[in-house]
């Protein structure tokens, strides 16, 4: 199978590497400069530079501001995470062995998570917690606004932990909620049972108790295990 | 800024995440149609077809076999994290607050992969880390053998795990081990140590004991964690 048109794609990834090259030895300061001298000064036509830049930009390595220009992205917010994929994977009909990955990997990185966010989260960080939580508490079970203060909740306080691996890990994470939130808000009692587990973490990252909100988020993922097992019992692995 | 082709990279999206809904809601089985099938499918061009094809082979999803034609690979296989941007954040000089977050990360990740390693590992998977690891044995430290191998190691142990989050947290792993080893190989003694701390996890895994495995990384861990702090203790944070 021949794919694209491989001497431009090629061109595209040298150019790549050289832009890349340049950020990370600092080369380039906090603006790159104009498109018309990178393609200057890498001898590339304007589309193989655009095509490139466009290959950063989409992986949150770039950041285009009017009047500014084509400013570097802090290194920690670099996509690690290809969301496009975690968003196909958990879109295809989970199997048993996946939901148990799933969970292993949320009961991993979440308490930690939390804990970290306990000790770390800034004023600003909390309040952006209680916020989420807040709205979470006040959707309906099973509307999209719920899902999404879901999301903006998990993702706040991944961002809390400060830890930039953990944060990354948020896509990974909300992915997982798309699947757990249509069979939780179904049960009799379940969605009120998930909002309490929610509260008690941010409760415990308010009050700076890392164990506590460990324990906390160890507990919410250990309710929302058990509803998943029970939901998909019938089926066999 | 203008970026690239508008209206055909939106066209290409549009193909891929038709395929991808074919994929994922099984309507393909394990082949995909040949390229000018689905060219007339989708009614786009082949460029668009195979551009878009491209895209998903790069993340791992399909796989191109000769005589047989693109198979659809699991979605164990899917490549959630961006390797490339994985490698390009560790080719950067490391701060340290880069360190401890990579530092946690590994905490958290390694032992609890090791003991699920310990409990879930096939015969062939306990061969193939003793293999890796017996290649580490014998490669002198700060050659690419040595890194090559150690790589493999850790790769092997996560995959080892049986949980597929994990085995994609490889790539991270990998990363920090690049700027791990030029370190560790330099210190007196510290490779013959790290060598011994490895081979204590590989005989834990062996013995199939989770907290041997999982105490054993953890010490694996701590050590390197001392040796980078002390390598970049006079820099300020």
């Amino acid at each position: 199978m021949e794919l694209g048109n491989n001497k431009e794609r090629s061109l595209v990834s040298k150019v790549m590497d050289g832009l890349i090259s340049g950020i990370v030895e600092e080369r380039y300061g906090a603006i790159l400069p104009p498109q018309d001298v990178l393609s200057k000064e890498f001898d590339v036509s304007r589309t193989v530079m655009r095509e490139a830049l466009s290959m950063l930009l989409a992986r949150h390595m770039l950041d285009v501001r009017p009047k500014i220009g084509t400013r570097i992205r802090p290194m920690r917010d670099w996509r690690m995470i290809d969301e496009d994929v975690v968003s196909w994977r958990f879109r295809a009909k989970p199997d048993k062995t996946f939901l148990r990955d799933v969970i292993e990997f949320r009961t991993l990185i979440e308490p930690a998570a939390c804990a970290l966010a306990a000790e770390r989260a800034t004023a600003a960080d909390i309040a952006g917690i209680r916020d989420a939580f807040d709205a979470l508490h006040q959707a309906s079970p099973g509307d999209s606004g719920c899902q999404a203060a879901d999301a903006l909740l998990h993702t706040r306080i991944l961002a809390a932990s400060g830890n930039q691996f953990y944060q990354q890990m948020a896509a990974i994470v909300r992915g997982a909620l798309t699947i757990v939130n249509p069979i939780l808000s179904q049960r009799p009692d379940g969605w009120s049972n998930v909002v309490a587990a929610h509260g008690r973490v941010v409760e415990a990252i308010e009050r700076r108790s890392p164990p506590d909100a460990q324990a906390a988020a160890a507990a919410m993922i250990a309710y929302t295990a058990d509803e998943l097992n029970r939901a998909f019992a019938p089926e066999a692995a």
